[in-house]
């Protein structure tokens, strides 16, 4: 068992500050396609947020909110950046001369990505969170938040389906180019089905997300600092194998959201 | 009574789409900044998302989410930004070239304000518009999402006041600039009292809003399109002059979230 970080490790480079859940995906996947791209390396820690790693001083000097992830950067003085958004910024705009995952300040494709990060950050993130926790991790089975957050998430899911439509990425001229933008939010797509939203009913969002998951980067960024048993494709490979306790659990969880969906007069709906 | 709009009115400069919400206030306070530092004109339109006004085509095609606030600049081509976060930027990058409320992009002030930023639009803008729900608009009065939401929001204000300790302004050298980084949370703390929070509790934050506002754009900015009666100032004045159908629901409300707090042995901490 790995003792939890008690301070930086680094001298050089960037260093991440992370845990397997989808805002620590986020910058996991940036930094390896910056590795791929430019060879640039980088030294990450894993954070246990169940032992409140996070909430140490050291870490909280870093990071005052107390969250995952964080990043340093030791080649300028140990900066520290917070919150996902502004770590894919601050990345590609020190890291990422060429723009090949960002867009040029003064170009207006910069503006459009920035606009679906924020969407991601204030909206999706958020909702989907908290449809996890009152679908999956709060001890007390609440219909009425519960069908407001997995909602919420499915009208959120809509607008991004919409937005795919035509395109391969979410940012960038003709069909998109693969940027900051898509990554802010594959790993949230990536645990959709533990949230209680079927991928099938967004088959453009299906598409994209494969479409990301060819690429070699990515499921390297996906086992950093651990893969996820929350991941669709984690707990898909359980029911195909027929783990009986799984299979149960999935149904009354079906259920429980069915009805809760079902008691306050639930309608899919997007925008 | 005014009719609802059914497209965009200017033809030149920028045109908000907005209303009297936290959120639509972020982006008049920086317009109403960038009048009186450059002279910068703008028009605005009021939405009421009450008739659904933000789910319309017309509105839609600017901002997919179908949510205020939204912007168009006339001046490049009907360019539409959506999300707070967004719009900010986009505005001080076109038109604040002075930096007189936002930092060069090559500063690590830029990163700084660009991570509160992050934090106020994934964190208390989200986790505050969840407390107001529970606490005050949703019909079923349930306990343990309001005081999740409130005790989530109260950590973030710990957060916030830990910030202002030895600062005037959320970023910027020494003790701080007033920037975007205050505007996207200015409105937000405007309505803490409404969503369940004791501003007495963070006195760096109540100091702050009050510098805030003694500047001449702040009042005026809170007036497009219409002032809040959710605001601090507005609730005060009602329960200072005996208001007692409000007085009994405030108290009926306050008793609610003690009764919350104490069901699931809710403690404040932050971080």
């Amino acid at each position: 068992m790995a003792e939890e970080p008690t301070g930086l490790k680094a001298k050089s480079g960037i260093e991440l500050l992370t845990m397997g859940t989808p805002n620590g995906f986020k910058v996991s996947v940036l930094l390896e396609e910056l590795k791929d791209a430019y060879g640039q390396e980088y030294t990450w820690q894993s954070i246990n947020i169940n032992k409140n790693t996070q909430k140490q001083p050291w870490y909280t000097a870093l990071n005052p909110n107390g969250r995952i992830p964080t990043i340093v950067d030791h080649n300028r003085d140990g900066f520290p950046v917070m919150e996902g958004l502004a770590i894919l910024s601050y990345l590609t705009r020190h890291y990422d001369p060429e723009h090949r995952f960002s867009f040029p300040l003064d170009s207006d494709d910069y503006s459009v990505a920035e606009q679906w990060m924020a969407w991601q950050h204030g909206g999706l993130g958020p909702m989907q969170g908290q449809a996890n926790h009152f679908l999956r991790f709060a001890k007390e089975k609440i219909p009425y938040p519960t069908q407001r957050y997995v909602g919420e998430s499915e009208r959120l899911y809509g607008i991004l389906d919409a937005r795919l439509q035509d395109r391969d990425f979410v940012a960038g001229p003709g069909r998109g180019k693969y940027s900051i933008a898509d990554m802010s939010l594959i790993g949230w797509v990536n645990i959709a089905n533990f949230s209680g939203i079927d991928l099938k009913q967004f088959p453009n969002v299906q598409a994209w997300l494969e479409r990301i998951w060819s690429r070699p980067a990515t499921p390297r960024a996906f086992s950093i600092p651990t893969q996820s048993a929350l991941s669709n494709s984690a707990r898909a490979k359980k029911f195909a194998e027929g783990d009986q306790e799984a299979i149960k659990k999935e149904e009354e969880a079906a259920t429980f959201l069915k009805e809760s969906k079902e008691k306050y007069g639930y309608k899919y709906s997007s925008p």
